[in-house]
């Protein structure tokens, strides 16, 4: 059965960096599949990287490695890590970049990388991305053990990541990312708008960006007409606001970290 | 011999979905070798991943399975459907995106997929690149027959795609495609200028953007002087106006759709 | 052992022309593992391609195949090439973009590829990328014998590449490289500051731009205060500019082929 090690970095595509990782990786494990989740997340945004990773991370089979490489401390203290979960491994710097996603799955073991067998001869002090994290990949991939990585480490950081309030007849949440289409993403859950007894068709009414909008909940943006902004439940089930062939976060003139409230309809 | 799942989307590469995708198709089968042909089609745009898919599908071995996600109506009543021509398989959405490239191939059968082996347990309403077509390919690639995923329809949409018209001493066409570098890509073929008895190194007299240019055809870009615009025959056997290490289609300021009209020299 | 091809070029993403590649590819050899090195090179770049090659190529293992399609002379004279160096082949155009790996890697032979057998039946005169590189390539990974593809040559193209030049207290070097952060890299070594006596943590006199700063040389980003601009040596032991958190060539408006001077104290 091949081994998967997908890879999620802010490093973009135009330079060397992505293909260096890629290299290290084949040449400790030639059999290893390596998949792209992204290179395009914000430059140092450790929020986007882990909610990207927590929306594609489960998809992938039983064993898959994942690694992440969004890493403003690097070079300093920040402790690299490997985060065993009930179905996969996490590889990336201790700065909460797994943890939405790991979190998710269960937090099995969490071992700090220092075994120099599991790194290049040669570490730079800029790029552990090719220097540690890739190799470490690889060397699992290729069997090693994650418990030869290093000490197991129990003060791993665990950001809090922001939750959609619920209040008598509201829910107050915000933008969590902004999709290719403009799609605007919200932290409010499909369960989240049932406790308010929302039902897809009704009418709703949205604060966001300083607006009072009376949007459709409808299932797919199909069922707008051209131009029209609606709610949706989207493929991980949280609410977005979108606009049938257009790109709603252009609209709205919002951004990640604004708020957004539902109400009910009076 | 590895399968061969070759992906085509309007989804942009920041995000998770083209991840998704993947580690749907892994997950059911971990040994399909998958291929990204674009994931820049400009948003919605049938036309432009159509021209796209016809242009690369034929250099894949044969039995690859082309998966193209352009899908403005998810969710909606449109069916996702399964092409099987002459030497691949195309999944996708009814909606005429995957038919240039199918026909040019002759399409032996078509058949909607309604059967739910093979799509995943959850079908979301917005995100079908994930849930059935990713998975109906991954199936395909394992080996399961084409038969089984649902019925066989007929009624499939065939868009009708413009054509070059030849007169009497010129030809009418269109842009088709703009390319990475500026190249204006129209619908006229090497054919068609050979019925006007146009050869390599001729002058020729070029309407295009409200303008009227005498331009060179030259066998490549390098046969031109820095900078002058020439005529070209494509790769694909297209004629396509390029500046030599330059952007054609911003010096001429043309988008796909416009109008190109090429006459004998008086 | 799986054979590796990595794919460089200026194509972009949105087109068909690396799918067209990789089709090609996979077709004559189906086991082929494809990694793409970068198709975001400027448009025509030779000198770029060239710098990137040298910094990704020697992460692969032994035996692979690097292709580079930056290939302003198309369709006219220039020669297509195979460089056999100590550990790797290079595929690509006879203009220099080879050279600067390849010379690293100590150069065995190069040859001329005109053995018909290793393209395509039909070349184009504007995309050997898809019929005469990738083909090439494939043949190689396939096992057949470098020897076969055509004759030896000996007047290759070997651009003169820029290095730095030490003087008695200062190092005149250039900006060889601007990546996706904004950091500024230049041709400056770790070995060319061990000459004047720099170390980690001093600081140092840069004119840049047409500017004259005072820049700690630190070991990473992560050392430096949010927004501060520091020296770093690289993970390729290269000089560059950075800003922590920031861009720096943004910051420092310069662009490839602006002169960098480093002094001492004074």
């Amino acid at each position: 059965m091949p081994k998967i090690i997908t890879l999620l970095t802010d490093f973009g595509l135009k330079d060397h960096y992505v293909a260096s990782m890629k290299g290290v990786i084949l040449d400790i494990y030639p059999y290893a599949v390596i998949v792209d989740i992204s290179h395009d997340v914000p430059k140092y945004s450790i929020r986007t990287a882990a909610f990207i990773l927590k929306c594609a991370y489960k998809y992938f089979p039983r064993g898959t490695i994942h690694v992440v490489v969004v890493d403003p401390g690097v070079g300093t203290q920040r402790r690299p890590i490997v985060v065993k979960t009930t179905n996969y491994y996490f590889v990336g710097p201790d700065n909460g970049v797994l943890m939405m996603a790991a979190q998710e799955d269960k937090i099995k073991e969490v071992y700090m990388i220092e075994n120099p067998e599991f790194m290049r001869r040669e570490i730079s002090y800029t790029f552990h991305g090719r220097d540690i994290f890739a190799p470490t990949a690889a060397y699992l991939a290729r069997g090693y053990s994650v418990k030869q990585v290093g000490r197991r480490v129990e003060d791993y950081i665990v950001p809090s990541f922001s939750r959609a309030k619920i209040k008598n007849k509201s829910i107050e949440g915000e933008v969590v990312h902004i999709d290719d289409f403009g799609n605007v993403i919200t932290n409010i859950s499909a369960d989240d708008l049932k406790l308010l007894d929302i039902e897809i068709r009704e009418k709703v009414l949205v604060e966001i960006g300083g607006k009072e909008l009376k949007l459709h909940l409808v299932k797919s943006f199909g069922y707008a007409e051209k131009g029209e902004m609606v709610l949706i439940i989207d493929s991980e089930n949280l609410l977005e606001i979108s606009i049938n062939l257009g790109n709603a976060a252009e609209e709205l003139k919002v951004d990640i970290g604004d708020q957004v409230c539902i109400r009910l309809r009076s």
